[in-house]
């Protein structure tokens, strides 16, 4: 019967099984140590037997190992326990040195990153390394929940598409059984949509790809775009919704996630419980007196811009997050909603925190027919094209007021760590340069 | 301030605002009925006032309406009560008739599939067409939950990959930025293993691609793959885990989705708590026996084989699953492992149910230098290749005796609703066919 290192304090005085890998070894005032690693965790095993050190001569780091001990109390020990009296069984020996060292924390250094994904498979390994990932399935976990207890309904649309979602340049091709040419999804955009006409509130959490030309510290050739769509909304309702859906988030990671939020030394995120949103106007205006710069004749907000409106939120607004609103219509997609007041404006808000951009959201026009001409005279786009048909058709339909939301998971994820890099936080990344491990 | 029609049973007495879309207009005795759909479901509204009437002349199903009413107690309407002195406010018009009829069952004959896709957007809308999708929803959740709660970390792989992962013509290939080719991922095979050695269980949710060449009942182009790997585990093991896993999805899915199983009379399917395993030649044996058609010398089972033991196993055994047991080294593949005692045969568990394979599971040979023979015996492959290399180098840094399972999720709501063709459990499905909507 095998116990984790996680319940070792369970059987203090008892002799257990343990069965991991070799994570660390050394030679203390004539005493060898071991720390042996499973999914719980780290324990650490003394070896005084010299039969039993022998056992390890010539075994590397990541040797797989049984391990039959008494558990004592050890509070300077990872998890408090301690094995001793430790009969050790190599279930699979490693000879080779490991490419990479796993015991402590390893280089994010832009210089180092490609050592780090070159030799992922077996970086992983460090702790604080799988600690991204463990944050990130529980930030995945709270998403989950917050939707499904919000009545939204989880959904898979197709990633293989007949055209380009929103068309550009930045669309992977992909010969279809030599028939015609298929794109890859680079958003659920009309399906979640096309969704709301059915479930009313959808969500999808997925990879989608962009051919993303140039290797950036932000994008990735794949990513996992966490959607959300939702039917009979305004504006603020999807205002209220993300704020709600962040909250739940931090507080779910921060309550279940400690001891992997350490290692990154993470600092839980201050958001009050509705976001405060700042016109792009605002916003402009605020940093052209507070820097000298003026943007206030741009219509977008520049990085450097969305760093500082992040810092001047959290020192006066007491929040880390913050809504940019009244988009101008120059940059916006054909199927944004405009203010039914003001068509220069669209209805949309984008969540900015800790300096960058999270969230992009928006209403939607549902009206077929003004959809219909803002499609026309924002794109040109044929509505007959295969990519657009069922789309139209849907809205054509009965659709009601609605809106949604995109995020990517990995800058989610960067964003509560600390990370410099989003690709630091996928397990296998890829870009222009990069296709394996 | 909306009320959903699920919430109506709450406010019998008073007056609600409801919102959703026209699902049905019919005349009896002299009165005007509808059937107005929300998220909730359905909820019949009578209007008497011929003004009210009047609004929806012109009007076709899928008109989103607002109605503010009172609920009265009706055991004969869908929820138990039946809104009256309705006031009509009609938010988004459609005059257009709708290409589908949605108030009543679509038909899932085979030769009106190709009508049930071309019309997938609209014909969603049907409540029995719904219902396919809130029962996957709650199969998906009941996955999670179960996988979560036996220590499994949830992870995502890339579909984006250097090599095919098993080879094979069924391979879609990309352009990646005009430097190489790329495929996409026919399974997560390898990164699942390669994560065994990080977090020893891990489980992922995602869609895979096979470019199968031809139509069929059973395959698509982008299915989604339910995958399962795990360390320190023997083949019993993974027969429990499997079998516990099934059972829990059962329970989950029949406890949350009454109403919606009752639309497709879905029957609780009979498993006991473990699931009973019978060797091929066993069932070779049995099937030859009963038949008379001879198959003992097939190294395979043939779909009817697969059919007539699932009934057998249901007569004799208690159970509408079966394990398929003692698979022959021929068709098996190079990361299986086979038992050392008798390297003809593979320890390998396929899972039948209902008449097909929906899961097909093994232990994986876990020593780097069998591996490394078995890749070179097998395939002929080089150890070199790009989407072989990083897979080998993880086996080389100490894995343990390990071993999971791939089972689509289409396929599995298939059976559990009694659908003939897996693509009516795919809400846009891709075959060599269908790229569209």
């Amino acid at each position: 019967m095998r116990t984790l290192s996680k319940e070792l304090k369970e059987h203090v005085g008892k002799v257990v099984t343990v069965q991991g890998w070799l994570h660390k070894k050394r030679l203390l005032g004539g005493l060898t140590f071991i720390n042996l690693r499973d999914r719980g965790g780290l324990v650490q095993i003394v070896l005084k037997d010299k039969d039993e050190v022998e056992k390890l001569r010539g075994l590397q780091i990541g040797t797989v190992l049984q391990v039959e001990a008494m558990v004592k109390d050890e509070s300077r020990a990872p998890g408090g326990t301690e094995l001793h009296d430790a009969k050790l069984t190599v279930l699979v020996p490693v000879t080779e040195e490991p490419a990479i060292e796993i015991d402590k924390p390893l280089s994010h250094d832009p210089e180092h990153l490609d050592t780090l994904f070159d030799n992922r498979v077996v970086g992983l390994r460090n702790l604080q390394e799988q600690a991204i990932f463990k944050v990130q399935a529980e930030i995945v976990e709270a998403l989950r929940q917050h939707f499904r207890s919000n009545g939204f309904t989880d959904i898979r649309t197709p990633k293989l598409l007949a055209a380009a979602t929103e068309g550009g340049a930045e669309v992977f091709k992909i010969d279809y059984f030599g028939k015609q040419e298929a794109t890859l999804a680079q958003s659920p955009q009309f399906y979640k949509q096309m969704m709301v006409g059915v479930f009313e509130r959808v969500y999808e959490i997925a990879p989608v790809y962009r051919a993303e030309p140039s290797a950036t510290t932000r994008h990735m050739s794949e990513y996992i775009s966490v959607d959300g769509e939702m039917g009979f909304i305004t504006l603020d309702d999807l205002q209220v919704f993300l704020s709600g859906l962040m909250n739940a988030v931090v507080d779910h990671v921060w309550q279940t996630s400690e001891p992997e939020l350490k290692l990154w030394q993470a600092v839980k995120p201050v958001l009050p419980q509705k976001i405060p949103a700042l016109t792009m106007a605002e916003i402009n205006e605020k940093y052209t007196k507070a820097t000298g710069t003026d943007t206030t004749k741009e219509k977008d907000l520049t990085p450097a811009e969305e760093k500082w409106i992040c810092e001047w939120a959290k020192d006066n607004l007491g929040s880390e997050a913050v809504f940019v609103s009244q988009w101008p219509r120059q940059g916006a997609k054909f199927y944004h909603k405009f203010y039914d007041d003001n068509q220069e404006v669209a209805e949309r808000i984008d969540l900015l925190f800790r300096g960058v951009e999270i969230t992009t959201g928006s209403l939607r026009e549902h009206r077929y027919d003004r959809l219909l001409k803002q499609l026309q005279g924002m794109t040109g786009n044929d509505p007959n094209d295969p990519g657009l048909k069922p789309f139209l058709s849907a809205m054509k339909a009965g659709m009601p007021p609605h809106g949604g939301f995109g995020m990517g998971l990995e800058r989610l994820t960067q964003k509560f760590l600390g990370l410099k890099n989003v690709k630091e936080a996928s397990l296998f990344p890829r870009d222009i340069n990069r296709l394996a491990p």
